[in-house]
């Protein structure tokens, strides 16, 4: 859990020690220097402090996404941080004040935007993906991706108000009911976080997950954790549900096998909230939405709200933060920590310690 | 459309001409003998006048549902008649009167039905599939399954608000607004049906139907029918919805095409209705579930209250009744009319006149 901020060569950083994570083609990140660039009208530049690794830079880093990503660029999207500069025609924000970022910008023009969907938007400009993130010592983002972070809250807390909000946004979609059976299906990071939202929300809940570590992970938690592979996971699904199945299934693993859990676990009208990214369609048991008369759900990203009430709940201790944050590396050890995450062994959200030199290694 | 009741052999009817359709097998319908069976408490039994083919049946008569339909055993659930007896303990019910029948009797213990969702009773008895059915002259089924028909419909009529109530329910999953766009995919009774009640919530519809007939006839009630093997299909669309994409898409096809059609057809936060029995698990795009939030609702049978608007409808002429129906044939005609529903050409419902021997042949 503590930054072990290493030594790392000149070259990598400029003369201030600001440096950045730079997607350069498949398999391959570096660090290089970076100039921070002052805040233009209605922008803001922000020292950033933590930038967590999500699967998304992962897939990013296999060339999943080079339609979207356009080496060399600067990734990442989960972060933390504090105001250094304001630019002009930006009103209410200050140098110091500590923030994170939703990494969200729109056209405002789009069929998704003109009905309210802006999270949807056609032409996204997802920060962190179809332009410079936040795996750098600086950022310059617009003022109005800005969420405020509370004074207290530590910064690596604040790296994981973007996941939390993810989970949110899709505790919402489902519209839990207090007492309701919910399962989460993939015990990752969103699995986990989507886990801890719902039981806020009052919701009984089973998780599903094959890694050994995960699932002790989520024991600790105080959840349930079964894995699919074992024989007596469908007795206890059985004993759990009874006859009737759960209410809501949150598919959150991205595999097959995992689609068809979820449906089988649901009740009559029972819903599937569909977080997971399958990147080839699945064979999807229709027959059963037909005669239950299911509900699938797709969910992504989040709004404002969905931010703010992340915030909160981070705040006032609702999320297992530190248990979730397997460590903490330096900018220098980044493509390591994609190595471990691709692993997946005993390694859950792994942060990236970005600030520039002088500061790094000095825990806040 | 005009009654073309032919003598039957009476071996198949007994002394006062009751008969029915009996499933016997796979690819075996017979015409049989009935006894009209008393009504119990609890019940009424009814001169029925005439029974429509479902698509369901025609599966009933491939086989396809042995595991429910245990010949030899009446079938057909799309009927009007006349009540002509009634039990004991029944109140507000007298002969004479002309009905129609929700053919679902549930068992109120289950979680479905503890739920309110009497309909996805996990006990459902399906009368015309799970018991026996309606393509007999007389039927004796309980009294809370009675829908009363306005004495001024024709009982002809009277047969379609079974598929009609499917119809509404779907609409009514769908939370169609007045002014969406709604795609209709698959051009059949129940997709003209959805078409016609959707079209009276003032959606703006286009249907997609790869058989001439049924878009012609589709064209003739005044929807726009595309067809999905034509090239222009894809440009009339995009023209038509722009480039959101349509709110709704209900998916009555049952092919995996249709399933593909109707996801991709949809913009953001779009709802697809998946109405037709897929027997196999389709691949589903659920990138796009994830990428446009969208939603899929199963969508089977109806409540109470479905039956009635669809009794309303019909009685309102909202529903082009006549023009739905192709023909009517005599009991004895059933299987040959069957074949013709299997072949598909130039054919939408077809009644079977179920009127005992003395009856059958008079219009009414």
């Amino acid at each position: 859990m503590t930054s072990r901020s290493q030594p790392v060569r000149s070259r990598e950083r400029d003369e201030r020690g600001n440096a950045g994570v730079v997607y350069a083609g498949v398999r391959t990140l570096r660090l290089e220097p970076i100039v921070p660039a002052p805040p233009g009208p209605g922008q803001v530049r922000i020292d950033v402090a933590y930038t967590g690794i999500c699967g998304t830079d992962v897939h990013v880093y296999h060339g999943d996404m080079d339609g979207r990503v356009h080496p060399p660029q600067v990734i990442g999207h989960e972060m933390s941080g504090r105001i250094a500069e304001v630019g002009a025609g930006v009103d209410g924000w200050q140098a110091g004040e500590p923030v994170t970022v939703m990494p969200l910008d729109w056209c405002g023009q789009c069929p998704a935007c003109q009905a309210g969907h802006t999270h949807l938007c056609h032409r996204l400009n997802f920060l962190g993906i179809d332009s410079s993130g936040a795996m750098q010592s600086s950022w310059t983002v617009p003022a109005r991706t800005l969420i405020r972070l509370p004074g207290h809250l530590p910064l690596k807390d604040g790296a994981l108000v973007e996941p939390v909000a993810v989970a949110v946004h899709d505790v919402r979609r489902a519209e839990l009911q207090p007492g309701e059976k919910a399962l989460v299906v993939g015990g990752g990071p969103i699995g986990l976080l989507i886990a801890a939202v719902a039981r806020r929300e009052g919701a009984d809940l089973v998780l599903i997950e094959p890694d050994p570590y995960r699932r002790s992970l989520a024991g600790q938690l105080g959840f349930t954790a079964c894995n699919p592979a074992d024989p007596s996971t469908m007795a206890i699904l059985q004993e759990w549900s009874g006859a009737a199945g759960a209410a809501v299934a949150f598919e959150v693993s991205g595999a097959a096998a995992g689609v068809a859990t979820a449906v089988d676990a649901l009740m009559v009208r029972g819903r599937l909230i569909q977080v997971a990214i399958h990147a080839v369609p699945r064979e999807v048991n229709l027959h059963r939405f037909f005669w239950r008369e299911l509900t699938l759900l797709g969910a992504r990203l989040y709004h404002r709200e969905d931010f703010e009430a992340a915030v909160a709940l981070i705040a006032d201790g609702q999320i297992p933060a530190s248990a979730l944050i397997t460590r903490t590396e330096p900018l220098a050890q980044a493509e390591q920590a994609f190595l471990a995450l691709e692993s997946g062994a005993g390694v859950m959200k792994v942060l990236i310690d970005c600030r520039a030199e002088q500061e790094a290694g000095v825990e806040r």
